[in-house]
């Protein structure tokens, strides 16, 4: 995403200097479950959105590095308890954090088989916790702003973002174990409000309401932005679930089988369903959660979710469609910030990774 | 604690105004656990001392209750994960969270064996998680103190607390793969200021500072009371860990083995080690740390570990005469707001569960 290339570098630069804050003070195996993430690149979508909004509102996108770093260090905090408990060993084809835990226990402390596991699981569990933490904290570096922005920030950050966000991941653990006849198209959609949508609502409005100078509360145009935000959400998420079962192994960095495996309530998975005839749905609900699954069973449920895959885009879509809506009646100064969410909005469909 | 009854009664009402609050926003799941860890009374010994040392700096005990019932939302926070850590079913004599999770899950889900742990441990990780953040959200709700106040507050806590707290419980359990040979005392006291000090250190300080109305940083007070905590604090765990080897299981609310069966390294257990002879030590080790050791394990480590017991309460004694110097050279005003806290003191070491 070329267009964020200028934003990215400040990421970049901001990551690496938070990494050395973190290494001089957090706990060794702590800190290389925490490095494993935030050091590792990833598409840093969201600290390029916050400074996105940040510019579009005619503020300065460097004052605002600090918040972006935050919601950064938010979103990895969430992505290694989400690991642990979804049992993921890979992510950006790296080891995620119970994993690496596992080895660090094992070259350092002798630690092997299940003890080594558990040790990898409490590793990871401490290193989310701190990463939780000091997401908020960091957002105390940033300067010149009246108190009020910087403490509306925080106050959401640590209520509103947090409950919805983990409800969100909530619903989506309860949900595969609920049949599909008891989800419903709001509840799906519910769910990704939750665990995708409300983390890019908060990036776009927090760096709006740095942008402008205000609290979040009372500004409105932080709240459209975090509208528009939370739509292309939706859509991310959608394109998460395609790639998730038809993307490239190897550019994703993780096995494409985990999604079906773990039985996910995903739009694809429901809208698939809802075209089968009884002898295929039968066939699907028996591999679909399926903790061992095998290539075979894997290749054929890919069969069948592929009958939701233009439902799915369609949906997509739309939200693309109405988060573009949104964004076309707000009043933003420069023509060059405008075509960058537009990108950002386009480039939730468009990706391949 | 008697002397604390007035403190208790305004905790238990802040208590469960916030247990209302989170029932209308937070998943139901979620909730239960943490219901049962807030809701389920335990000592409330955090919350006491933050108000009893904001009245102890002639400040105002009802102003500063969302503090207090932070500091307690706080704590319930690092033992929901912990008890997942420790692999604990038992706290306070009720279902630990992770444990909860799994019945919660059999009940409503219809989950069994393997899937129902699993299910319960995720809801457990991501109980603690909420309450995580819910704590320094609760920050906000002080009224009427200056906003620069409230954010040293908020800063502290996300910031140097919880790395620290953090760092103790990670060195928790890595000592307990360590051989003895690699432990000394300075790296016991170390993870014990982390993981039990560093709380009850910020419970002191934040109490000061709201009753003298200053920011943290700069209150000398508040960083006195401190000191005196985090003395309280190295006494409360030493004294924690000879419960939870010689105290009443029906009082305490949970198995007294765990600790010997986690091989946890304390004071007791090293200073114990010191006095056996080659052929004690080796059984000793055989024993600690046994996952699945029997009662008559169980008793013969016990029977050695009693030799650890005067040396440990030697220990105990010095820090909370150390803490009563620090106390006697402040300014109290109040001669019964200053017995209050020696009472607290003392009372770390007289307790009996």
């Amino acid at each position: 995403m070329d267009y964020l290339k200028r934003y990215l570098d400040l990421v970049e630069r901001g990551m690496s200097d938070e990494l050395s804050a973190q290494s001089r003070v957090v706990s060794p195996h702590l800190y290389s479950i925490v490095k494993q993430y935030i050091g590792a690149g990833g598409k840093r979508l969201r600290p390029c959105l916050l400074l996105a909004c940040c510019e579009a509102v005619g503020g300065d996108a460097e004052s605002a590095l600090p918040a972006a770093i935050a919601v950064e260090m938010y979103h990895n905090w969430t992505l290694i308890h989400d690991d642990v408990i979804d049992h993921d060993d890979f992510r950006r084809g790296r080891a995620t954090g119970h994993r690496l835990g596992a080895l660090l226990g094992t070259k350092d402390l002798g630690l092997e088989g299940d003890i080594a596991d558990d040790y990898g699981q409490s590793a990871a569990i401490l290193a989310g916790d701190v990463l939780q933490a000091r997401a908020t904290e960091k957002l105390f570096e940033l300067q010149g702003f009246p108190d009020a922005v910087v403490l509306s920030l925080v106050r959401e950050m640590t209520g509103s973002l947090t409950v919805d966000l983990l409800n969100g991941e909530q619903l989506d653990v309860e949900m595969s174990h609920l049949a599909f006849e008891k989800i419903d198209e709001p509840k799906i959609s519910g769910m990704m409000l939750g665990k995708t949508s409300a983390l890019l609502r908060y990036c776009a409005s927090a760096g709006a309401a740095l942008g402008c100078g205000e609290p979040l509360e009372g500004c409105d145009i932080a709240r459209d932005l975090g509208e528009f935000a939370a739509l292309c959400g939706l859509a991310f998420q959608l394109k998460d679930d395609l790639l998730g079962i038809f993307g490239d192994e190897q550019r994703i960095g993780k096995p494409v089988g985990s999604d079906i495996r773990e039985g996910k309530r995903t739009l694809l998975a429901y809208k698939a369903l809802a075209s089968c005839d009884a002898k295929e749905r039968e066939r699907f609900l028996q591999i679909y959660g399926l903790r061992d699954a095998g290539e075979a069973d894997l290749e054929l449920a890919r069969q069948l979710l592929s009958r939701g895959v233009e439902a799915t885009q369609e949906t997509m879509e739309s939200c693309v469609s109405l988060a573009l809506g949104i964004l076309e009646k707000l009043e933003i100064p420069s023509d060059s910030a405008r075509s960058k969410l537009v990108a950002f909005a386009e480039s939730m469909v468009a990706r391949d990774l």
